[in-house]
C-alpha cells in the first residue's frame, strides 16, 4: 500500500515537475522495461515503477523435482524482478529430491554462493587445472562456486534438500554441460563427441537419445 | 576430506610440475591471505587452498537479538570466506526480534537482495529524489535495495524474523546512518548536526548520549 | 585507396551535414539525447553534436545561499553537459554563506574531490568503522571524500566560501541524510526513526516538521 | 638492441630522478614479476623492463599434433609475455592435424576471435538456450566465440590447419569439458556422471579410463 | 546452412515457448543492429542472428598498399562483425609495402597485440615518460602496444609484410597523430602547431599541404 | 571487545594526528603506500592513515610559466594525495602566460573536464574522424575533453589564465604529442618521422633539436 502511494506521488510529481519525481530517479535505478522493442545489453528502463518491481514471491514454495534429474532451479533474476536491471545481483532457489542432482554446469557471467535451506548436499567445482574442490554441506551452511567454473550439487541424503543461490549478475545464465553437448539444436556432430569423449558413435547416440528434450 | 586429497595432489603436482597444479589455478581463484603484511585493494592470494576456503557455517544459527535495536547482522563475506576474494559476491544473515529494527543504513559498495527465512518484515529504501519505496514481505519473499541507497527492515510482527541477504561485493561495507552521525569518533560537531536536523544542541546531545557505544 | 575514398566522403559529409558528426564519432563520444523516449542506463546518443555539448557556463557565478542551510550546490553533470554521457566525470560548484552547511550526505556513485575557490571550510567524512576524518581547509586547498561515505562541509568563517567539486561519475547522485530520513514522500514511519535515533515520537515529529519541503 | 639502450636510460634515469624514468612508467604498464612471492589478482609489477617483456616468438612454428586429439594449443599470454599484465589481451596459436579436434571447452574469462592461418575448420559454439551456432571457415577467415560459452573447432580437411586466436584477457583460462568431468583429480564421483549423462557406471568408467592422463 | 537451421529452430522455439529459444539468448550475445535509429554506447541488439553475424572474410587477402604511407589497415571490428557487440575484442589486418609505415598513432580504447604473418617489421611504442620501447620482429613473432600509448610499425625490409592485430575493444578507434594535428577539419590553428613543434608557420603549412586529404 | 579497544586507540590517534586505523577501514579506502617495495597496479595500501592523506595544498599558488611553452601543469594525483589510491579521480592546476600553450596531448586513462579560474582560453579536441571540436571559454566556464583524444588549450588573451582540471583516474598520465615523437629517448628514427609528416630529414632534425630536453 505504501508503494502505491509512492507511485502516485511519483506520477503526480512528474506532471508537476516537482522534486519527488525528477529524472534523477532513473539514475538510482533503471527498472527493466521487459516489453520494449529496443533491445540493449540488459534492458531499457521503464518510465515509472513501484515497489513491486523490486519484489518477488516465486521462491516461497519448493519447486517440483519429479523429473529425470530430481532437481529444479527457480530463478529470481531480472526477468522476474525488473528492478534488478543494472544492479548486478540475483537469486535462485534450487530444490533436490533424495538422490537429485543439479548436473555439472557453468554460469558464464557470475560467481555463485549457496546457503542450504534444508537437507544435505555434496557439492563441488573443478578448476581449470582439473582439480575437484568438493565438500558435504548441511542446513545453514554456505559454499562458493567461482565465476565460470564447472560445478554441481547432489543430494545423497534420504530427504529433500533446498538452497538459496546468489549470483553477482542480474542474469547469470546457465550452460548445463551434458545437455549443451548432447542435446543442442542442431546437434553437435557425432564425430566431435566421439573424439572428445574417446568413445564410439553408439555410446554418443545412446547419450543423445537419453538427453533428448521430451516431446 | 576430499579437499585434503585435492590439496595433497596440488602440492605434489607443483613439485613434479604436473598438469594438476600449475600456476593457472591462481587465475581461477585468488583465495585471500588474510594475514599478509602486504595490503592491496581486496587481499593478496594464498599459495594453497582447500575446499574449506570456500565454506562457512557461521550463518546456520540465529544471531542474538537482545540488544537495543532488536536485530543482529552476521556477515559471510571475504573476511570469513577467504575464497570470495576477487569474486564479487557475499551473504549475510539478519535476525530480528519482534519489534526489531535493522536501522537505516547504506552499503557503499553493493546492491542487496534479501530472501525471508522466517517471519514478516516491513522494508523500504529511499531514492535520491527522496521517494520512499516500501513493502511488507513474508517468509520466502524477496526484496531488492539498490546500490548505495539508504534502506531499512523492521519486524512489526509478533514472532522473530530472519533473512538471508546477498550482495554483489566481497565486502559491501555498512554505514549505519544514526551511528555515523551521532556516535562517530571523534564526534561530528554539534553545530553540524543542529543545522542539518534543524534542532537544538540539547536534542543533539540527547541522541548522542543514547547512541554512544556501551562501555 | 579505400581509405582515401572514405576520408573524402567523410569530409564531404562534414561540410554538408554540418555539425560534424559521422557515425565514427559516436564511438569517441556518445552525446546524451536528453529528450529521447528510450531510456537506458545513462542516456542514448544524439546523431549530431557541436562544441556546445561539451561546454557549460552555469558555474561562473556564485549560487544563492539565502536558504535554511546557507549553502547551494549547482551541478555541472550530464543533465547540463550532454557530452559527458559515458565519460564518467562531472563537476559541481558549492557556495556557502558564513555559517553555511552542506549537510551530511552521500554520493552513491562517486568519489568527490574539492578545490576551495574562496574562504575557509571545515570538512569531514566518516568511515564505515565510524571514524571521523576531518580537516580545516583554505582557499586553493584540496580534500577528498571517498566513494559512498557520509561527508559534509561547513563554513565557520565570517566571509562566504565556495568550492569546485569533481566526481568520477557523469551523475553522482546525492542522498542528503537528514532529508532522506525525515522528509521523504511517503514519510519514513516514526517507529523506524524513534528506534534508530533512540528518541521519542515528539522529537521525530519536530525534526520532520522543520525539514518538511517548503510550500 | 634499441631496447637495451632504453633500459639503460631507464635505470640511469631512476638513479638521477630525471624525467625519462620516473615512477610514472609503472602506470603505463605493470610488467608482471612472475617470480614474486607476493601473489595478487594478476601479478605484481617488475621494477624495470625491456622491449623483450612485450615480445614472444613461441608461436612462430606449428605445434606438435601427434596426440590423441590431433591438436595443440600454444599460449601467448601473460605467463609468456610479462608485459601483458593488466593490459587485458592475449593470443594463442592452435594447430590441427587432419581430423584433429580442439574439443568442446570454455574460457571463463574471455571472448575468443580466431583467424585461420592454414586449412579449413568446422567451428561452433552453443548458447545457453542450447542452440548450436556453427560454420565452416577457411584460410584468412574469422569466427567469434562469445565469452564463457562452450565451443570447439574440428579439422575435417585432409591437410593440417592452424589459427591465431585472440582473447580479451591476459590469461583467459581453459576448461576442457570432457577432461574436466572425466579426468579431474580427485575424480568427479561416478554417481554424478551417470545421472548427468543418463548412462551406466560402465560407460562412465570407460570414458574415464580413456581420458585418464597418460603416465 | 547450419546457421539457417539454428535460426529456424530459434523462431519456432519462441512461438512454442520451448526451451531452445527463450529470451535468455540475448544475454549470451547482443548482436549489433547496425541500422537501428536508436544510438547507444556500442549498439542496440538485433532480434535474431545467424552464424554469419560472427563471421568475416574481409581479412583473407592483402590490402592495397600503393598509397603515400605504403600501408593499409583493414578492420574486423563490430562494424563488420555485428556479433562482436558487447564482447570486447576485435582484429585488424595491416599490410605494408617495402618501406611502408603505419604511422605513429594511438588507440584510445584498447591495447594492441600483433602477430607477424609475413615479412619483418621495426615496431615501437613511447611511454608517457618519453621512453621509446622498440624491437625488430619477424614472421610468427608477437609484440604488444599498451593501451593508449603512441606506437608505429615500419617495414624496413625489401619484401611486403603483414600482421594480424588483436584489440581488447569491439571498436578500438585510431587517432593517427600527424593527420590529427595537420589534417583535421576545421584545421588546428597554425599558432598552436608552431608553438607545439617550435617551428615557423612556413613549416607548418608545408606539412599541412602534404597531409591534406587528396581531392 | 577487540572493537572497543580498536576504537579507543583510534580516537587517541586522531587527536594526536597519529595513525591508527583498524583493518575495516582499508575497505573504505586503500591509502597508497608510496614507498612499498611491492609494486601493483596502482599502489599497495598503508596500514594507517590520517586526514592529511586526503589533503593537498600544492595547487593554491600559480605555477611558473616562464618556459618555452608558456604554461605549467601541476598535478594533484595519487602521487601527491595518497588517499586517492583506488578512488578513480584526481585534479590538476594549469597556468598559462599570455600566449601560453598546453600543447596537443592525450591522457591514456581519463576524460578531462576543466573549470576556468582566470582569463580566457581557446580550447579544442580532435575526434578519431579528424574533426576539430573547439571553443573559446572564459572565467567560470567549463569544457570537456573526452577520454584518450588529442586536445590542447591556448591563452590568446593578454593576461595570465588558469584552470582546474578534473580527471576520472587517480593518475591519468599525459602523452605530449610533439615531445613523444621528437624528444623520446632513444629517439624515434628519422625515417619514421619523415614519412609520417611527409617532410625531409632536415625539418625533422630541426624540430628534434628545438624540442630536445634542456641540459
Amino acid at each position: 500500500m505504501t508503494a502505491m502511494v509512492a507511485l502516485f506521488v511519483l506520477s503526480f510529481g512528474i506532471v508537476l515537475a516537482s522534486v519527488t519525481a525528477d529524472p534523477d530517479m532513473l539514475q538510482d535505478v533503471c527498472v527493466a522495461d521487459l516489453t520494449s522493442a529496443v533491445k540493449v545489453n540488459g534492458f531499457t528502463c521503464k518510465e515509472n515503477f513501484t515497489a513491486d518491481d523490486f519484489f518477488f514471491d516465486g521462491l516461497a514454495k519448493p519447486g517440483l523435482t519429479n523429473n529425470t534429474l530430481g532437481s529444479l532451479v527457480t530463478g529470481a533474476n531480472v526477468e522476474k524482478i525488473p528492478g534488478l536491471n543494472t544492479l548486478g545481483v540475483s537469486l535462485s532457489r534450487i530444490d533436490y529430491a533424495p538422490g537429485g542432482l543439479n548436473p555439472p554446469h557453468t554460469h558464464p557471467r557470475a560467481t555463485e554462493i549457496i546457503f542450504v535451506l534444508e537437507g544435505q548436499l555434496d557439492v563441488g567445482f573443478i578448476t581449470t587445472a582439473n582439480v575437484l574442490v568438493s565438500k558435504t554441506i548441511n542446513k545453514g551452511e554456505i559454499f562458493v562456486f567461482p565465476r565460470g567454473l564447472v560445478h554441481f550439487q547432489k543430494n545423497n541424503g534420504k530427504v529433500p534438500a533446498a538452497v538459496i543461490a546468489a549470483f553477482n549478475s542480474q542474469l547469470p545464465g546457465t550452460q548445463s554441460i551434458a545437455a549443451t553437448l548432447f542435446a543442442a539444436t542442431p546437434p553437435v556432430p557425432d564425430h566431435v563427441l566421439t573424439k572428445a569423449f574417446q568413445v564410439g558413435t553408439k555410446e554418443v547416440e545412446k547419450i543423445k537419445s537419453r538427453l533428448a528434450p521430451k516431446k
